[in-house]
């Protein structure tokens, strides 16, 4: 920014970069304003100032798109049809170990928790996440869960989670925070499993 | 501050809520330094530049002042002696039905989640927090309950808790922010349960 604003250099510099960040920046507003379906790759184009053809060469798909304006740490499109696939018994073993893996990496626990600061404190980052979740996760578990209140399941699954990585990861509260990961892994579980595929009573 | 730094204004206005603020800062600082046993009153109130009696003038006990520092929304020596006295197979229902309570109420709603913002993006604040939590939470969970692993048991309970706020009312994930308040009770208090007096499996 401070750069191009230089006098006496002609022309934008880095500017691939800069292209990719405005595309990013568009994504971000269109995302957050009119969620994943009222959000067009085309708009979000014109908004960058740039051809469409080259939001697809940076990015790949609309859903790749998404992916890199969250800066989630990992693709649900790849992670989530493994986890669901198998024994539907053991789904909240698998799923809270995957998760506790993401964030026991130091590549994956750092952006995993710069999303959740900006999420907890900037409302756009929330809206983005928000559509994020009910296009990319909700949706993947409502699919594969053959339960009632799938999406309610979902968000509950998700709530152990967050909390999860705010205590042991963030606020770092012990003994959490200094728990072997198997164990909260064995901790987790059921409660993970109970709300995916346990007797949830809900309110009508 | 920007009154104070007025220029031709003699003395300190609002020497009072000045003095006030001044221990907040200073306790803050002991308290996320040193912990809630290395910080002391006549520290703090050196530090601030006021009379000891001052402080407890102002804020009561040390507990309280660490209470007042951390801007928690409730007095957990108020509220969990009650919660902890009932009949232990339904604690988590009334922990729940507690502490979304909390959340419901306007007033309190907005302290909580600007703490959980706060101690999720800035270190003081997060140990600020540990500090409180292990000295005006856990240590009365453990106290109450005659558990094994009682310390992790908490921080578990802690996770889900926290957890609901993040997704509830933070990031707002629908289905879950709009779920009527007694049906997110009825969802988490068994998970409560199982952390405060059901089987843990940890590791060694």
């Amino acid at each position: 920014m401070s750069q191009a604003a230089r006098p006496g250099r002609p022309g934008r510099r880095g500017g691939t970069s800069e292209s990719r960040q405005d595309i990013l920046t568009a994504a971000r507003v269109a995302f957050s304003t009119h969620g994943f379906g009222g959000a067009s790759v085309r708009s979000i184009a014109r908004e960058a100032g740039v051809d469409q053809s080259l939001v697809h060469h940076f990015f790949g798909t609309k859903e790749q798109l998404l992916l890199a304006a969250v800066a989630f740490p990992v693709d649900p499109a790849l992670a989530l049809p493994p986890l669901l696939a198998g024994d539907r018994a053991t789904l909240g073993e698998r799923l809270a170990a995957y998760y506790v893996g993401v964030l026991e990496a130091p590549a994956s626990r750092a952006p995993a928790i710069a999303l959740l600061q900006a999420a907890s404190t900037n409302e756009q980052a929330a809206a983005l996440l928000r559509t994020f979740i009910s296009e990319q996760v909700i949706g993947r578990l409502v699919a594969a869960l053959d339960v009632p209140d799938a999406p309610v399941r979902a968000t509950l699954v998700g709530s152990q989670l967050v909390g999860m990585a705010m205590v042991r990861y963030v606020v770092r509260v012990e003994p959490l925070a200094s728990m072997p990961a198997d164990g909260v892994v064995a901790a987790v579980a059921p409660t993970l499993q109970r709300y995916l595929t346990g007797a949830l009573v809900l309110p009508d």
